[in-house]
């Protein structure tokens, strides 16, 4: 790796996901942050001036860049397709955010782009990279305990009252938790699961006319290998499953037991939807209220809640610390070294890729069999029935 | 009270189900054990010693027997049916252990004979008459928080490595989970959401060949008031939920965290399953192994692992002191006064049958209901689509 140069990352769309993204970006000396794009001006001229990159006037002069090697898309979902597209055209690979698109065409579209432009195509980052996710896969494929039988997982959040922009509240335009929150417990547990999934059923549920979208799912999962799983989200913001993570929240840091009613408490007191969106973006890098992530390594791995992979010989519950063993020897934690730099996992993943010639984990025909479940859990609860799936990609081999 | 006569009771089979109701029946003043008859001699004689009631030689001469007023019939699943219709044939009441029956025949002719003869049903103890759950019910009905419109509920237990008798690992018998364990959740469920489901979408899984019942399922119940719940439950062993319970077991006890470690332990030691048939045998009423319960008034109530009722504006999360509200103020914990006598809540349902003139709560329509959803679970996961139900029943007022 001394020998290897970083990879010479452009970045499209300053917006959450990027903010989120900043330690892993800046601190992992694998990556070089050389260049940005964003409508708003403000942001941009921060980040040339934070990080030193080119501050370009357009997506296309971006993707244009000689000097960029990989674009990281993190625009807004509806303009996934797009993006991806141009970074192609361009000869550029593309890191992608979840949800991949709104659509399987638009999933299909980037896959085909990318494949005839000859560029990688990265889904990410979605909590399927955390390492207990990975170490989990790593035991379930040793076959140490057996086949997988049943995951149980489920996530409660305040999900549905954080600053939102009025698309993310509108199912048509990517909004709601299907779209957002489903994409990473669905990665999760097809993940564990081996990937292929043979129908869904599900009940959306949507009780909030202010939050007109959905707030919460839950749905069951049948693998082709025989497997089913139980998989459950609700953002309403009341009740919190983060205690039974041991108080960890989803970045990975010790979470206040208030948060939610925080949440709502500043969600109660936003006068409208512009001062709502403009509490958002002021949060975000470049914006007013931005606050550089200053707290160095992390303590615990990021998550996505309680989720329980039984075995035939074992449960394996992930926690932040690792996996969780409960086998016949009782209950033993499978304890994984903190991490340098939180998410570094998406890094690990873009570098087997960019610098080592592995084919990706998250790659546009894993992530596009996770959109399609995600469509099928809303179409299942529209029509009523289960839902026969046709794209599905099996879990391909993890570079360890 | 004070004026009222105890109820005269008579108890039909001293198994697994009367030894843990002991404690609830013998020491509430409401309640005199007057006779008895199990095809165990020992167990009757045992009866007669420590209780002073009668014993009786045939189920026929205990429920002919006229200083009996209620049976309390706790044999073996498949002989519910016979059982009830026995003590209405001889005028006497009936509180007859869940599951009801094993098939959906059964309960009608059970309600019809007590129907025709004028006598009372009750079907219990389950977990549903736990004061909690009651509370929830009562929080719900008050509608401060809303509609019901979700529900999660799951439970990761041992039950499955508990000495069993063969027929108990015979799903055609009434064994396996969905018999035996289901029964108590949905009748929880169904409590909080209304009791009247619709449909079930279910999976129910069984991977170890030498317990060869199912040992896990999950589903989804859809309930005509709209809301939805998800269920699941897994016997094999080894997750436990109960420190998501504050480390409580179901049977309201501090628990051992090592408890499913010791559990497979013992089923690893015993040798055939006559071996362990009569290790379960002996830990019963009148057995060699049984202990009697002397650890006093309960420190807390029992319980069926994490259950959470998302209402409108409020999730109700079920612990053994009482409900936890999550709401727009905060977490609180809505307690309740601690129990003098563990299960009082199947006495205080009884006494206002027999002496207030109330209908039953958990009365032969109602168990019936649930019935119709435990045997859905069964059909859906062996058709593979969702099951429409016919038999359902609305929650009854409850008396408090």
């Amino acid at each position: 790796m001394a020998t290897m140069q970083p990879i010479k990352l452009g970045v499209l769309g300053l917006g959450r996901a990027f903010t989120l993204m900043i330690p892993t970006l800046s601190k992992d000396p694998r990556i070089d942050l050389v260049a940005c794009f964003d409508t708003n001006a403000g942001a941009s001229a921060a980040f040339s001036k934070a990080f030193g990159g080119v501050a370009h006037t357009s997506a296309d002069a971006l993707c244009a860049d000689p000097n960029v090697e990989w674009i990281y898309v993190a625009t807004p979902h509806q303009l996934h397709e797009e993006h991806v597209r141009l970074a192609a055209k361009h000869g550029k690979h593309a890191l992608v955010e979840k949800p991949m698109a709104l659509s399987l065409s638009e999933c299909e579209r980037m896959r085909e782009t990318c494949e005839q432009a000859g560029t990688q195509l990265i889904v990410g980052h979605s909590h399927s990279f955390n390492a207990p996710v990975l170490r989990a896969r790593s035991i379930i494929e040793s076959g140490r305990f057996g086949r997988v039988r049943m995951i149980q997982a489920m996530n409660f959040t305040d999900f549905l009252y954080r600053p939102r922009r009025p698309e993310e509240l509108d199912t048509t335009k990517g909004g709601g938790v299907v779209f957002s929150q489903a994409a990473h417990q669905i990665d999760i547990v097809r993940l564990l699961a081996g990937g292929e999934v043979a129908s869904v059923y599900a009940r959306t549920g949507g009780w909030d006319r202010q939050r007109p979208t959905e707030g919460a799912y839950t749905a069951i999962l049948n693998f082709r290998s025989g497997a089913f799983a139980s998989v459950t989200y609700n953002g309403y913001g009341f009740f919190d499953t983060d205690p039974w993570m041991g108080g960890v929240g989803e970045m990975g840091w010790p979470k206040n037991t208030d948060t939610h009613r925080l949440t709502r408490e500043k969600y109660l007191s936003t006068q409208d939807e512009i001062a709502e969106a403009r509490r958002k973006a002021n949060r975000n890098f470049g914006g007013p209220d931005y606050v550089p992530d200053l707290r160095g390594a992390p303590t615990a791995f990021q998550h996505f809640g309680p989720v329980i992979a039984c075995c035939e010989q074992a449960d394996l519950r992930l926690t932040p610390y690792g996996v969780e063993i409960h086998d016949v020897h009782g209950v033993h934690l499978d304890a994984l070294p903190p991490q340098a730099v939180q998410r570094s996992e998406v890094v690990d993943e873009m570098w087997s890729v960019a610098r080592e010639g592995a084919a990706p984990t998250h790659s546009g025909a894993w992530s596009m069999a996770t959109m399609e479940v995600c469509l099928a859990i809303l179409e299942s609860s529209k029509k009523g029935g289960a839902i026969i799936l046709e794209h599905q990609a099996a879990v391909p081999a993890i570079r360890r």
